[in-house]
């Protein structure tokens, strides 16, 4: 997919002093080979790599300081990255300049098992979190499909299956360390569970995709592993029956951990990638945490809501193997989708409305891509609104592209118009620009342009992204 | 207690033109008589008046954006004032100039059952939303002792004792409208439970105290009532017994509703005030939500972990008139506190720390106390790390007042010193600015200097407040 914008026009050749500079800071960790540009040019979009000039492995806060301050200095953009899973063109270099991957900040650099806090460094996976704290019976439970850096998740919000329940990063970032445009180190709160004292910029920084400083470091709150988990599977003839028994178990105040959405479409994929026998009908997976007779007691409410929509195969995996296969196979959907057309690509979209819209959202939603011939899934986070549509494009034929992305608009006006974000989770990037004004606003717009402004004032912090300068 | 500025200094006469296009505008709700201004320029600090020049009611978003407006032209500072009942100088007119009284803003504009919000203006007390959503069988958590307006809890970042489990503004408030600096009016989210859709200025304006823009309407996240409550209350022989109940029913993420620690002088304080009899030791008050069977778990486990700790007089209130009359005498600690030194004022101050440095910085606290020969009471919102220190004071005894703020210095101190907040709920106001300094650090000062410069570059938004400019 190209970008309407004449890059040419925006790059500029980087000063050899600031190549030298950083050279001498970074040693074997900077780097002008083209295929390690390439590598990080691109993300997990349909867009065509736009790749950095150089990229440096930074390990530590204080190097991305000097790198940034060395960007501040000569006009050079700067882009942080993390393991290059987002979705929307995040990380690609629209005006080249300089990556700074932060896969090398991988240390966990404290956990506080007895306040439920764990500081890593922005580098640390969400797998790798819960690997290095699995003894002390605690866990962190955002887990988008990816298994993305601590530091993308917070620069994106990010939420996915365990957010009905746990919350987002929005919600379980206590603090961080930030890196901004001028190469300053800042620390934007403590690990004190909630605060009054002043500005939040925590959550400033959460959610800004990299525009107003790079988040080095990450404090968030862990939760204690539940007594019991159960998990349960169940069919619908079809998806407004799935839809609207999520709705109800909501609207009941029912805690579910986790409820996820598969059409059909994802089914037959997910089928074919994990070998598995699961009826190729819209299908609903949930998770119950708490005590065993917590758990039990809302599984039975589910069971009876999902009764009354006449759910088929309710099926009960209580065994860690069983539970694990399939949300496995939901963490797979994305790629068992790509399975669907080879050669394609991925236009990976993602909305979230008020609960009691979701049914009309996510069937007018369905209706289009049908009307429209697309090859897609839509799977969902229904619990909290959010669902995701898949459309897979052959990327060098504009009519594809076109007709995948004119789904895409209708999907975040219906969305909007329901009082919904055009993101639930995926973020803005390049991609949502135009959409986050519609969401919005001018007015509103503007009032973040100021940010953007005050925080970035020379417009090198991944520029080009959320919002135009 | 006197404020060191010399006021004289900060203020200037309001142009004539500029309170006739008031009155022209207001009429009736636009006052400059001496009662009103005054009793517009206290709050329940213990700081003297400070009063503003002209106050007006406004009835909607249109009339706050007017006023603002003309005082944006003709550079008079404005105040927003929702209830009085901040603690730590919020709406005092340092500086002089408007005050938009927001209480006749008191429509609930929209109760959105189906999908647990509500919209209300900013005037709505939260007692208020409470009464006019009953019949919908949800309810709004938050809490903070008085019964505050929705737009102030939301621009102090408000909590309360539901906030263990419920959170606190930061997480239940979904969408605001905002009157910015220069008078636009913008709407800051959506009815979405959760977005990545650019900044957050939803959480920019939560906890900015009046600095950044006026919020005029808010939209909160509502929840089901439980099925069922129960409350139990149980005396210690000691506050460290009792804390550190406490901290082992967090990290065994036992899911409270509720649960309140009063010092034994507080206790003393509410049996007077309110007619009790409870034993005049450090006490508990746990209220547990869920399902009769869940919330009999809970119950039972929190027992077993007060007996460890040698709790007496475990006693349960399951009747709601128990309940009510418990929770009252809880709210009230603070009218009661006052009785204890008739004609002093309190210095009310509250700090957060991580769970597991609570006890200590606790007992530090009420050592310190002790020491220093205070009228002092401890209670708090315990399972979020978070207390208050009331100190009651003789205003115009210089000694008096500085022998409180010194512990409540080295309160605050010991806070930060655990990575804890120089406030968990109350907020800065004008009293708690260095403390913020101290708290966060110059360079994250400076940081939040560039939002405040950003949103309100003429600084006439509640000036003195929160950071100096």
């Amino acid at each position: 997919m190209n970008h309407p914008v004449p890059l040419a026009q925006l790059k500029k050749p980087l000063p050899s002093e600031f190549l030298q500079a950083l050279e001498t800071l970074f040693e074997d960790r900077f780097t002008i080979s083209l295929a390690m540009r390439e590598h990080h040019g691109r993300d997990e979009s349909s867009y065509d790599p736009m790749l950095p000039d150089a990229v440096v492995f930074a390990q530590t806060t204080e190097e991305v300081a000097a790198a940034v301050k060395l960007c501040h200095f000569h006009d050079v953009p700067v882009i942080p990255y993390g393991t290059g899973t987002s979705l929307e063109g995040h990380v690609l270099a629209l005006r080249g300049g300089l990556t700074i991957d932060l896969s090398q900040m991988n240390s966990v650099l404290a956990v506080h098992a007895e306040d439920l806090t764990a500081t890593v460094q922005a580098g640390v996976t969400r797998k790798q979190l819960n690997q290095e704290i699995k003894d002390t019976g605690l866990f962190f439970p955002i887990d988008p499909g990816a298994d993305a850096s601590l530091g993308g998740m917070a620069a994106t919000r990010a939420s996915g299956t365990n957010a009905v329940r746990y919350g987002t990063m929005r919600e379980n970032v206590l603090a961080l360390t930030v890196v901004t445009s001028d190469g300053r180190i800042i620390k934007t709160g403590t690990r004190a569970k909630k605060s009054s004292a002043g500005y939040d910029l925590t959550r400033v920084f959460v959610g800004s995709e990299g525009t107003l400083g790079i988040i080095t470091e990450v404090t968030v709150r862990l939760y204690p592993q539940p007594e019991a988990i159960s998990a349960a599977v169940c069919s619908f003839a079809s998806a407004a029956d799935a839809v609207n028994t999520v709705i109800r178990t909501i609207q009941m105040g029912v805690s579910v951990a986790r409820v996820e959405f598969l059409d059909e479409n994802s089914v037959r994929s997910i089928n074919a990638y994990d070998k598995l026998n699961l009826p190729e009908q819209p299908l609903l997976l949930f998770e119950f945490h708490g005590s065993a007779h917590g758990v039990q007691e809302q599984a039975e409410v589910v069971q009876e809501i999902a009764a009354e929509f006449n759910a088929q195969g309710f099926e009960w995996a209580t065994r860690p193997e069983d539970r694990s296969r399939l949300w496995a196979a939901r963490h797979n959907a994305y790629f068992a989708m790509l399975q669907m057309r080879p050669g394609g690509r991925s236009i990976s979209t993602d909305c979230c409305v008020p609960i009691s819209r979701l049914a009309e959202c996510i069937l007018d939603t369905q209706a289009d891509c049908e009307r429209h011939g697309l090859i897609y899934s839509i799977i969902g986070h229904v619990g909290d609104g959010n669902f995701h549509v898949l459309m897979m494009v052959d990327p060098h034929d504009p009519a594809d592209v076109a007709n995948a992305e004119a789904v895409n608009e209708r999907m975040v006006a219906r969305a909007i118009s329901m009082d919904g974000t055009c993101t639930g989770e995926h973020g803005v990037g390049m991609h949502k620009m135009d959409f986050l004004v519609q969401e919005h606003g001018a007015e509103a717009i503007e009032t973040m342009r100021l940010l953007k402004h005050a925080f970035d004032p020379k417009n090198i912090m991944n520029p080009g992204k959320v919002i135009r300068w």
